[in-house]
């Protein structure tokens, strides 16, 4: 049993900060700039392949001695249906035409869950992170024992007390207890199953009451006064995703920064539209536009994001940035741009004064 | 301006707690022990006419010198749609059918929005509590001017930035942040506006970073370490509903109450097919049939509520538990059933050894 205590010892962490994350917006300098400041650094890998996530993970080893994450997405492998991709690509005809753009001819599951990239699963027991984190589910009994034969520490994302009963079952080492709050691709385990919506502060306190597991909260926390909430309902740490999106070591390009200093901040929808999982964007042309969709019509995961970042693109070539998917949390208006180990210092400044 | 430390004076509070005023379920005997207690025990008058509302605010004066909240609803009143409503009726009928019964002929608003319910105002300013809070949206500046020139702190209860702003606009004393978890009627303003649904953990710290009043967090809050960290969040006080529907002291039944203690606690759900406003409700059979229905076809509340309780009625009189209008929060897991005096000893001792 992995108690509180020793999971920060064991990674040696100074703050109860962790940086989700974020892939397509986490970097190596920012992860490292992270875990350098006593947290724990986050490298979004489930968008990547085996190659591209090891050159992630040296790039990082090189800025940084500290533990770092790994994450990787567990969704099941994406079910090709023909007929709803064609539908879908009807659908989304109107709005390239606003672009004078055309849809792509057909969608591709553009990359592939680690529950069946065994690449990725050899790099990592190679390259041996301190931690590799799952999202959207948990990979087979098999593929857990080789990590943590490795010596490699286990967390997983739950959103429900189902589905940290799943992690417990399985050996994770602790639960990021993803609140309704959070931005991004909410965990869930599988999409189109009831989803209770448990905000972070209920869903904490309930995995903290039911599991012997540490749990650590994410979902809308943004400062030292929301880590140290996190910490009075019983997680050993916090995860932070959204409060370091500002920052300048993030991929985020300018419109997605302008967006969220902008009054769309004040806005985030969770929409399935973009990538056929749900997940917290920004409120902007992409989610008013997906309000109308059914769910029931949405390709799997990740066939529809195929087509959402074709969109974007073609939005971007005329000018349009509200497109993009301008992934983020409910606290997004209490986001601070600024250097990632000036935020970490300010968040660790914080949590001490109260 | 009211002052997070001047509030709790003013009100004579010794602990940081507000009992939900949840009318139908609050009794004078429970706002007494809360206040008895050291913290303020409110009265849910929404549903009450002026003369009943008179009465349990006297009842509750002959059982504590305490401050009580008194809670009115500030609705828009509703308008009648002929059409919508016989269609709703339709709707319903083969739910009813289930139970041997027909639903009733025809709808009628139930009880009158504080908004029009001069009596109500006449007999606040009589009866005087210390504190009123409006719930749904904002009485005129009218209706506000009255009772504060009584000496009648104002409490309000807001789901986003804008309604808090609106709060403040008005002369509200302090804003009861309402979280996405919270059971019950949700509190926003325009049920038909979209809705952020922020969680009680980004709404209380947007509003507390947004705002120079107090604000009281409310949604998920369970317990002393729930209290501590809604402190931490910068409120000034926690309310808490669901924590007591299980007090001894409350009018739930016996249905509900075994359904609080069972499964169906860990699954609540957001619905507007009971009342025709949004309203978070433990997962029942009611809940289960509400959600095929589109919002759109639901009448206005009350006049839902006459179709959905005469549902109830019958399905209750035939032994089937399930339709019932079991509002609870995400938090119901970790509702403790005793007698409200202890509860409250509970939740202070848990409070002070955090």
């Amino acid at each position: 049993m992995t108690t509180a205590r020793n999971l920060l010892d064991r990674l040696n962490l100074r703050s109860p900060i962790i940086q989700a994350p974020m892939a397509g917006v986490s970097t190596p300098e920012l992860a490292a700039a992270v875990s350098n400041a006593g947290g724990l650094g986050s490298l979004g890998l489930g968008a990547s392949g085996a190659d591209g996530a090891r050159q992630m993970l040296r790039q990082t080893r090189a800025l940084t001695d500290h533990a770092i994450n790994a994450n990787v997405f567990c969704h099941r492998p994406a079910r090709a249906d023909v007929t709803r991709q064609a539908r879908w690509l009807d659908r989304l005809t109107p709005e390239f035409a606003r672009f004078d753009a055309t849809p792509p001819a057909k969608l591709a599951e553009t990359y592939t869950s680690f529950l069946a990239d065994d690449a990725m699963l050899d790099m990592l027991t190679e390259e041996r992170p301190a931690v590799v984190s799952f999202h959207f589910g948990l990979p087979d009994a098999t593929r857990i024992a080789a990590l943590k034969q490795r010596g490699i520490l286990l967390l997983a994302s739950a959103t429900s007390l189902a589905e940290a009963r799943a992690c417990a079952a399985a050996g994770i080492d602790a639960i990021v207890a993803q609140g309704w709050e959070a931005g991004g691709h909410r965990g869930c385990f599988d999409e189109n199953a009831p989803d209770a919506q448990l905000g972070t502060f209920a869903l904490t306190r309930l995995l903290v009451q039911a599991l012997e597991l540490p749990v650590i909260a994410a979902g809308g926390i943004m400062d030292g006064a929301g880590i140290r909430a996190a910490l009075d309902l019983g997680a050993v740490a916090a995860q932070l995703g959204t409060a370091f999106i500002a920052c300048d070591e993030t991929s985020a390009n300018a419109a997605y920064r302008h967006a969220l200093a902008s009054e769309a901040a004040q806005n985030t929808v969770m929409t399935r539209a973009i990538s056929g999982r749900p997940a917290r964007c920004l409120s902007n042309r992409f989610t008013a536009w997906s309000a109308e969709v059914p769910d029931a019509e949405v390709p799997d995961y990740p066939i529809t994001y195929d087509a959402g970042k074709a969109l974007n693109a073609a939005a971007t070539a005329a000018g349009e940035p509200g497109y993009g998917a301008q992934w983020a949390g409910q606290g997004a208006p209490l986001a601070r741009p600024m250097p990632a180990s000036r935020l970490m210092e300010v968040l660790k400044q914080e949590l001490a004064a109260g």
